[in-house]
């Protein structure tokens, strides 16, 4: 056993609007020698999400408030290097939540043994297999309550959860399935490769008027990844009984005004149901998802991307680049 | 048989913001006799509610807009003066949806008899046994799960529905309950009579503000009679996991504007649910709930009120007052 040093990202200054480089300082830290029952993680890749921006946040949210001047923590994967503790031997495949930085340390039990599956990514079980899968998943059937035949509206649709919410969609029974992202390429990609029946880039202004024309008889499921007027729109758009499975609301997370939302008024005179979801609430549920993601994926029936960003140094500039929408489909930082 | 002449409210006009006399007008209608299977009902009681301003627009709603120069509908209670029905003899006490005339008829099946109970008014089954005290369980029971121990917000708490959520909501282990209404004596009654823990005038503004104030630990339940501003401050005052029943938005029926509701990025982080309900999809309910309600009735545990306007020349102005919240508990028009 040895001391290290580590590089690692620590929020120095909370930001208001969007967050830049003052706010955030790679740090190199000196690692103490493990104790009794702790072990020592090589990073191979980063998880970067749109809910770090709301723990940057002083305010309350569902996870506590990133601290100032510590590490910044968020889903990784990597490999012991050291240990000194019984249930996990050097070399092992393990996920955590101690990200943002490329040693990880602590005790045993912060760790979870992956599967070394041939021919799959470790980074996957951040994304396909891991936290934007399962979010996906757990959107469509537990919140959402899909049907078959349902109508889908899907926002941010081109993003690490988007591209799943789509294709589970379509593998649940859905009728329809309509997408918006940002760019024209990211249009592209939603009906060429991830099922989209129509999908429109919501850059080109009036979000109402395209959501009308790709789903002309209205929709039954909106997954909101977005909020602000995506959110409106769907509201106006819902035929009766409508479901929509809150998620997030990127379109928010840096604005320092709040604009509204319209179209409320539906809420009641069409039935709706809106739904806002975190994870750590459906963690439970894994087993059954994995069972079935696993399956859609040996049968190569889910497509997926990664935007990876090489390097510990450029982690931060990842994260913010998949807050512009720089990304398709999970965002990562490999190492 | 006979025909007879029947004063009956027809909308002529669809109105824009608040409705005026310009947009209806009473009627006299010559009836005919009645044909085999028909009864005559002299009405001695009509409801006027919110949901009939959303009647009288072209656009869709969940119940059917009020055809032009049509008789509007809506629930009354009355006796029946002639039958040639074998279902409904003469005499009988019945309900019906043949609303805004002094005399409705037609076929027997559109009228369901009720029991004559002494010391209760047949306007009561317009009211706490009728639609506003099966709307005010079900929003509590089946759509916002109220559990023991929530801290309960009301909107439009002095109305006929409001008057009567308070109060099942502390039968059912609310162990706080907070209303709003619009004058001062109005959120008197609200703690002397309706058994609410506290209650604000929303127009002395700041609705946030005073809500908490009225709730310092936050609300778990919100029942939304008003919409705007209100469920903005309710969007900021829950707690994680709170839940709205989203019964009515009276603000907005007559706005030109959409405002926009605030405070939406909560639904995400702070897991809430958003439920509108309209009540014929829980009319199904009906016998659980007289079960309930007739005996905390008989046990003395439900007040309320009625604002009775009399006569059938009046009964649009009994509409718009209650619109403008001119009544405490139900709005009734005696004949």
């Amino acid at each position: 056993m040895s001391t290290t040093t580590s590089t690692q990202w620590q929020l120095i200054a909370r930001p208001t609007g969007e967050p830049t480089r003052d706010n955030v300082s790679p740090v190199q830290v000196e690692l103490p020698e493990l104790t009794t029952g702790e072990v020592r993680v090589r990073n191979t890749f980063l998880s970067v999400d749109p809910y770090m921006r709301g723990r940057m946040n002083e305010g309350r949210s569902y996870v506590a408030p990133y601290a100032l001047n510590e590490t910044m923590g968020g889903a990784a994967v990597g490999e012991v290097i050291e240990s000194n503790a019984e249930s996990l031997s050097v070399g092992t495949l393990v996920q955590h939540q101690l990200g943002w930085r490329d040693i990880s340390q602590g005790p045993a039990d912060q760790f979870t043994a992956l599967p070394n599956v041939p021919g799959v990514s470790p980074s996957l079980f951040l994304s396909v297999l891991g936290i934007t899968g399962i979010t996906a998943w757990t959107g469509l059937t537990q919140i959402a309550e899909l049907k078959h035949g349902d109508t889908v509206f899907v926002s941010g649709a081109a993003g690490g959860v988007g591209t799943m919410v789509g294709q589970i969609a379509r593998l649940l029974g859905a009728s329809r399935v309509v997408g918006s992202a940002g760019t024209a390429e990211k249009v592209e990609l939603l009906t060429s490769k991830y099922g989209y029946d129509a999908a429109f880039n919501y850059r080109d202004g009036d979000v109402a008027g395209q959501l009308r024309k790709a789903a002309p008889d209205g929709i039954d499921v909106y997954f909101d990844n977005v909020g602000g007027e995506h959110l409106s729109a769907a509201l106006g758009a819902f035929n009766d009984g409508g479901r929509a499975a809150i998620c997030g609301a990127i379109s928010l997370y840096n604005a320092t005004a709040d604009t509204g939302i319209q179209n409320s008024s539906n809420i009641v005179t069409r039935g709706l149901t809106l739904k806002g979801f975190t994870m750590p609430s459906y963690f439970h549920l894994a087993p059954q998802f994995a069972e079935a993601m696993r399956g859609w994926l040996s049968d190569g029936k889910i497509a997926y991307d990664e935007t990876i960003t090489d390097g510990i140094d450029n982690a931060f500039d990842a994260f913010t680049g998949m807050m512009n929408g720089a990304n398709v489909g999970k965002a990562i930082v490999r190492l």
